[in-house]
């Protein structure tokens, strides 16, 4: 059992790791966070190395909650909605926790487009963290 | 300091009062499951007891998790995301849960009207319960 965090580096993603290694020490399970790159011609290594340092921060925030934590980096020609839906599977997630931008309530879309692929086609209960 | 959890009378409204509850047991805070009726010409006495209902059941499945819990209908001449929005602020909720309808990607509106509301309204984390 785990609980699964999509990282993006926003501030919202952080807000959102923070709830996960709350929830993580509560219920007494490994938490992780992933960031997701879609790889091939769409990554370069700009992005990978932004995607460090944002795994880095990561584990130096969960170092405060003394939970069981890993920090990934996925880069398996999927979106960023896929790669977290699939990841909850194979680590048997019993929760996924995503940042959500605000939004009006105006507009079509309420969701980002990851959050909206992982609201519709996860098995397990998503937490959107303002 | 509190959970909020709407409560509908569907199947997966009761599974998000069940994630609630466990919570709830977690974080030693109590938990508010709320019905939410409009009131006035648009609310019969029909309505009125099938909430009376499901709040019942509710109580019943809370006594098996040991936890605070209290189940309210509201009926203040507001949608049920008001509703849930607005109690969520009254009892200084850390989180909200929501039973989530199965849709398909395809569709454009991924989250029932209520749902939605709170996704964008609420101030706290929304759960979103399968």
């Amino acid at each position: 059992m785990s609980i699964v965090v999509g990282l993006d580096g926003s501030d919202r993603s952080f807000r959102a790791l923070r709830f996960a290694l709350e929830e993580g020490k509560l219920r007494g399970v490994k938490v992780y966070a992933v960031h997701s790159l879609f790889g091939g011609d769409r990554t370069d290594m700009g992005d990978i190395e932004r995607g460090e340092k944002i795994l880095e921060e990561a584990r130096k925030i969960a170092e405060e909650y003394g939970v069981e934590f890993e920090a990934k980096m996925l880069i398996r020609g999927k979106s960023p909605g896929e790669d977290i839906v699939e990841f909850a599977e194979e680590v048997n997630a019993i929760m996924i926790v995503l940042g959500m931008k605000r939004r009006s309530l105006m507009e079509e879309v309420i969701l980002g487009k990851a959050a909206k692929y992982v609201v519709v086609k996860a098995k397990q209960p998503v937490v959107l963290v303002k």
